[in-house]
């Protein structure tokens, strides 16, 4: 794993310098900046397709063969073309958690059999809106979500979203505990686990799958402690083994965000699918979000400033933590790479959004070539959770969106 | 102080129950909730002007006459007719912090001359727009503003932002730190001051004005404090004595959030100023936020779930964090209260959003009269910072505003 630890630890066939350009996708990143100005996201098709395939060949090489699903997250990234791409390769389904959600992915191409749906605290109009996409698979993530879909509708198959009571977040990140120790507001315990079969019988439900979501962002090291809470969650699903053909374990495949990180062993993580569940009668759905898109992304900007102030050099670029914000609110940081590196000593900088507010820091004390104003900066692993949880705050909302073929 | 702690410490004239029923601004919360529908943010007018009109008095007592201006800091909420109104009381115009914001503004009936701008990382296109509104105020943030601006058009006054190296936010809330020790992006330190000051001089620029800005949510126990980093600051503004006219010392009034928050005492507020400025022939400007709008807004919410889970009972509610974030962010509880008390023991109960986040919690284990689904519920303080803050994550960024008279 040295490579990965070395300052190019991101660098790869489709994002790398050449003659000291950066290029991405096929495309020499500044002439994307100079055609389309900054700030602007680009996603490349081959690398979203490529992070598919690379999670088929594992759970092909487990000897999963057709018994798993792909079901792209799409909270992660609701861009309309991302997603008809995704489409396009045969190889994924949805994971929805909203009836707009639901209803985008249909407007992209997908069916409504593509679509699992998994929400907390559902309305009265979103039961009534999901009932009309005759074949989404609904997981239940709560008894009010069985007994207000079981009264709307009989002798259905559901899902039951459950909670393991263990998890696991980034590490140092409590803002993305999903299931730790503390009792969080997903899914069924269980404490309640048998009132949720008895219910589902009242209606008529067949339990026809098992559903968590566990945790995020997690790596090779962490599959070991991930193992462990699949083995707390088939207790869940050997309660209902007669009627349950699925397993849902959710999302949470990470990707490397700083030389540190080791990448996903994509096949070690595989493996302990297979281990638990090939010798149960069941089919394999992940929900992966980050895994899919946040190494497919990228970010333009341009810088503004260059300037010491006291004893630090800042680099202030033209967008803020309001379009870009797991850097700033869940401190998951993205590798600033210059789009064209110039010779001469590295600086240490720390890069600056363009908001008022304290926490609008892109990276801290980072080495790299010398920047100069109006030079065009790139943020890798910007794929995921920057669009869509974009916001206009003080107006400063506006970014562009482009699917590189 | 007692009351301020009493469970009711959030009880006001224009926020109370009436026969169990909870009215605001004059109206009865769940006629709102019928008419109009969940979830939306109401904002009381007559809060908004008494806010404004508060602070007036405060500095009038302390002797400031017509030497100061109030500024609103319309990030903390660019709702156009909050907006419209607050220009028509007459007492406040704009801090911006965007050249959008500024347009923004003047669309809501305010002149150039009444706003102050204030940023950071400036870009070209942002420098050419602020150069068409013709008289309004700008704080350079750093020696590369001056320089721009200064290009731009020599012989004008300018204001400068500064860092005195010493801040305060909240209590345990770091991502608050405006000028703390650490190094942040903003404004000019004393060490590059002097250079500033050549800066300003060889584009034949007058130093008008030295803007600071260096916390927030301040209240009563910290004003010894914030006196404190006053102090500091007049260093800079002693360096252009001959000069400056007027003094902008920023924002960062608070408002309580949780009963054991004592609200800040504004004649105190008002007598630190006097202290130091009234001898100093220089105006006042002062840009509160959250204090003008955060009480004067509230967002109504729905019910979909109350139940079980392990040994918590959760309220899942129609919205998340992505519309009103200070909560999951910043750590800044939103009291709730249920737009009907019903009698019978208080329940503890924590109130989630419908967002598929572990942070998307409004409010943890809360002592509250029962809930049951369809129940309205109000979150009090949401005023500001959360519309202009809101995104479409997960696609559940719908939501209305309503400002009553």
């Amino acid at each position: 794993m040295s490579d990965s630890r070395a300052p190019t630890w991101w660098q790869r066939e489709d994002l790398n310098y050449q003659n000291g350009n950066l290029h991405f996708a096929g495309h020499e990143v500044n002439g994307l900046a100079k055609r389309h100005g900054t700030p602007t996201f680009f996603y490349s098709a081959k690398r979203l397709t490529d992070n598919v395939q690379r999670l088929h060949t594992a759970l092909q090489k487990a000897g999963l063969k057709d018994r798993y699903r792909v079901l792209f997250a799409m909270k992660a990234n609701r861009f309309a073309p991302l997603l008809t791409h995704l489409k396009g390769t045969g190889l994924v389904g949805i994971d929805a958690c909203s009836p707009n959600e639901a209803e985008h992915a249909l407007s992209c191409g997908f069916r409504p059999q593509d679509i699992s749906f998994t929400n907390t605290s559902l309305s009265r109009n979103d039961y009534d809106r999901l009932n009309r996409f005759d074949g989404i698979s609904m997981n239940c993530d709560s008894l009010t979500c069985i007994r207000k879909w079981g009264e709307m509708g009989r002798g259905r198959n559901i899902g039951i979203r459950i909670n393991p009571a263990i998890g696991l977040g980034r590490a140092d990140n409590d803002k993305l505990q999903y299931s730790g120790a503390n009792t969080t507001k997903f899914g069924i315990y269980r404490e309640q686990f048998a009132e949720a079969i008895a219910l589902a019988k009242q209606y008529d439900l067949t339990i026809a799958k098992i559903h968590f979501h566990t945790g995020c962002g997690y790596l090779t090291p962490q599959l070991d402690y991930w193992e462990g809470i699949i083995k707390e969650c088939l207790w869940f699903v050997d309660q209902v083994k007669d009627t349950v053909k699925v397993v849902n374990v959710g999302g949470g495949l990470g990707v490397p965000h700083v030389a540190f990180d080791q990448p996903l062993d994509l096949d070690a993580w595989a493996q302990v699918l297979a281990r638990h569940f090939l010798t149960r009668n069941v089919t394999i759905e992940v929900e992966p979000g980050d895994y899919l898109v946040k190494d497919s992304g990228i970010l333009l900007l341009s810088v503004n400033t260059v300037e010491l102030k006291r004893d630090k050099t800042f680099v202030g670029v033209n967008a803020g933590f309001n379009i870009a914000l797991e850097p700033a609110v869940y401190n998951l940081p993205f590798q600033p790479l210059p789009a064209t590196e110039r010779t001469g000593r590295k600086q240490r900088v720390t890069i600056a959004g363009h908001i008022n507010e304290a926490l609008d820091i892109f990276y801290s004390d980072i080495e790299l070539s010398p920047l100069q104003e109006a030079d065009t900066l790139v943020l890798i692993n910007a794929g995921a959770y920057s669009t869509s949880m974009a916001s206009n705050h003080c107006m400063r909302g506006e970014f562009k969106e482009f699917l590189l073929y």
